[in-house]
């Protein structure tokens, strides 16, 4: 169904067409087919949407028109959509608003379900206890596989999984089950017999990032989240981890890119707020590239003797910048899938200084015979280049492949020490060097 | 547990301990510990561990570990590993070997695996059919859910999953009814009725990458894969499909800075393998800089009589490299999480062209000021470079966000089109607005 299908049922206020082909829509797409109707289209539409349904196609669109539906909604469909949202989707949509309006919407809802949405609003932004819902399947030790089933029976259409169930004694985790176990075994078999007791888990003031890396690491569906006491608070579900590694991967690479992260999408962030997402860093690097400049200057009558030696300059340069982007970017990459670790230091470096010396002479090669052939056999020149570009490859590698390891260590973001700020380091480094062979070669 | 506790335990052949430690490690963590042996302990451990969990951890080992096991079991060993691994497990251990090992290896297993494996190695490396597995729960629609919780409870143990069952009619898959629909719906209610209808599913020859991409928009934890008959041929798992989107995305961020991906893992490539994943592109990137070079070469006389001009070379190219990455990245990763697209083109150019207006006339201002201060009040020289920041920011911000949606439309890789080839492309338009402006200013 197309945004017109839909615009052509409306006008033709033919309903029940349009909420079979509703019907057969997935929330996802459902939601993101509406977001792009106006806000009259919108609320109309929505209010044709299954209850059930209704709940998870509002949690998957976007704040605006969230706030749209909410600013004509009755406090009556408040509650229903609220209470129907599993807690982490009504935290997520609770956190982006002003305070008046979440105290407003939190007086539409049961007491039970504020008093987990104010709990959860209280973890900080990018902790696992932001991510984490409360809706899960709770079992004691001691009952059977079916008298676990049969709680899942009744409990288990409003738990957001009911694939992990959680063996609890007073409040504590004391072990895991799956659903696969569960209805695979024995009907009188106990549970204590065969939940697993060595559990993977998190804290609620863990880093939400590690959290999803656990998801990715042991292939899990979710991961119960304990409080300070080791008391179970929560679950964080696959699907949230999911969304988490690709909002977290979008950030790294924004920051490799020198642009500060916006919680927005591209589309959705103002032209001011790019602009002060990337002016910063761009400043920096200005400036530190003026040092190059400095030292250029000191050499000014190198190439005013041999002004062919300027030309070399973009060159070396770029391919120094890109020798040393090549080295942060696979360090970054290893450290941020926890492939490279700090105790891989050694090896690390060792290998870089090996492929730099093997590029270097490669590179070298072939632009040395190019001067050469280019500039009617000029071999001192060849020579100078070469050289320098050797000497530029391999402090780039080393400087490419070190700092985002020492960055790591310093508890920095590894991401930072990445292709611009790198090129500006191997620049003024590859400047020297170029200008300290060429004052010698050409003794100027 | 750490190594050292392991390798004690074996050297005072506490045998009943080791087996206990082992049982309760996650088949994860046990694989990794068990990577860092000799090949000699690695065997002996190994064969300590549990049954049924050994198929496991193996398949969470390294090819050359694996390898090594290979070579010192019995056939009666490795019949029974390869037996008990899923079958896309089985398949990725295989698919890295040598054809005759391979032949060696299948004559030991089941005639009815060895089919499986023979269909799903036959499979393209990058398609979804490659990473799909065969052991899933099917239903018949007339089934109640009594029926069909009893047939999960005699199949499920041997299933990857039994969340998603699939309603299958003569191959055909006509619904799929997810297990928390079966566990909550009262038992003589018929399969039919509770099925959905309107499911995602993919097809054998869809890209792996589209594949994976499913589960994160729709949140999934099995997606089945249909043939080209439409026949149901297997499914994928999200745990799958989480690695895959780590693998496609790091391959991505590698190609964003010029390097060839490798399969293997960092530590693991050989330094001329890592040579040659570099060499390539910056051969490319490197002759590239040379016309840079010769543009610089036709404005000789100009920097002979303005020698400072030389000094702001770095800055200018650094500074449109920056700004042209920056916005190549934003719609690089844009397009790769689907967050953009080739209709969005006119909205991204307007709002990059505006952002590069604010971002050149904020630097241009800064630079403008720091040079009319530090080169005793040059408004001449002020002018070249904060007018050429403006022109190079511009242009930059231009080349920078369409080349990848351009390559996109193409069907190629946008992410070739990132920092070290945007970089090479602005430095020349850089330099020639430089040296224009330069010259008509200086009367040169």
């Amino acid at each position: 169904m197309a945004k017109s299908i839909l615009l052509e049922l409306l006008e033709a206020r033919n309903y029940k067409e349009l909420k079979r082909l509703m019907g057969e829509y997935n929330p996802v797409d459902l939601a993101e087919l509406l977001m792009e109707l106006n806000d009259r289209d919108l609320a109309i539409v929505f209010r044709m949407i299954e209850k059930d349904k209704a709940a998870e196609v509002f949690s998957y669109m976007d704040d605006d028109q969230r706030q749209t539906l909410l600013d004509c909604f009755t406090s009556q469909e408040i509650k229903h959509i609220l209470d129907s949202m599993y807690t982490d989707d009504a935290v997520d949509l609770l956190e982006d608003m002003p305070a008046n309006v979440v105290n407003k919407l939190l007086d539409q809802v049961s007491k039970d379900t504020r008093a987990d949405i104010n709990r959860l609003l209280n973890y900080p932004e990018d902790s696992a206890g932001s991510i984490m819902t409360v809706e899960y399947v709770d079992l004691s030790p001691d009952m059977t596989v079916r008298q676990a089933l049969q709680k899942i029976r009744t409990i288990g259409i409003h738990s957001e999984t009911v694939y992990t169930c959680y063996v609890i004694v007073q409040r504590k985790l004391v072990g895991i089950i799956t659903a696969q176990a569960l209805m695979t075994n024995d009907e009188d078999v106990q549970v204590k017999d065969l939940m697993e007791e060595n559990f993977i888990f998190i804290r609620t003031t863990d880093d939400r990032e590690d959290a999803a890396k656990l998801f990715r690491r042991y292939g899990l569906i979710a991961i119960p989240v304990l409080d300070k006491e080791g008391f179970i608070v929560g679950i964080v579900t696959f699907d949230d981890a999911i969304g988490v590694l690709t909002e977290e991967t979008t950030e790294d690479i924004h920051k490799m890119a020198a642009i500060s992260s916006s919680e927005e999408s591209y589309l959705k962030t103002s032209v001011f707020q790019h602009a002060k997402n990337r002016i910063p860093w761009l400043l920096i690097l200005m400036f530190s590239a003026t040092i190059t400049g400095a030292i250029i200057t000191k050499y000014e009558n190198a190439f005013q003797v041999v002004p062919i030696l300027v030309s070399f300059i973009p060159m070396l340069m770029d391919t120094g910048g890109n020798c040393g982007s090549q080295s942060s970017t696979l360090v970054i990459r290893g450290l941020a899938v926890d492939e490279l670790h700090f105790s891989d230091f050694f090896s690390i470096v060792w290998k870089e200084f090996r492929v730099s010396l093997i590029v270097g002479i490669v590179l070298a090669a072939v632009n040395g015979v190019r001067i050469y052939l280019v500039y009617g056999g000029d071999v001192q020149l060849a020579m100078v280049v070469a050289a320098s570009l050797i000497g530029t490859i391999v402090v780039a590698k080393m400087v490419g492949c070190m700092l985002p390891i020492f960055a790591k260590q310093l508890h920095l973001d590894p991401a930072i020490m990445a292709s611009p700020l790198i090129t500006t380091i191997v620049d003024t480094c590859s400047i020297m060097i170029y200008f300290r062979i060429a004052t010698l070669v050409f003794r100027l």
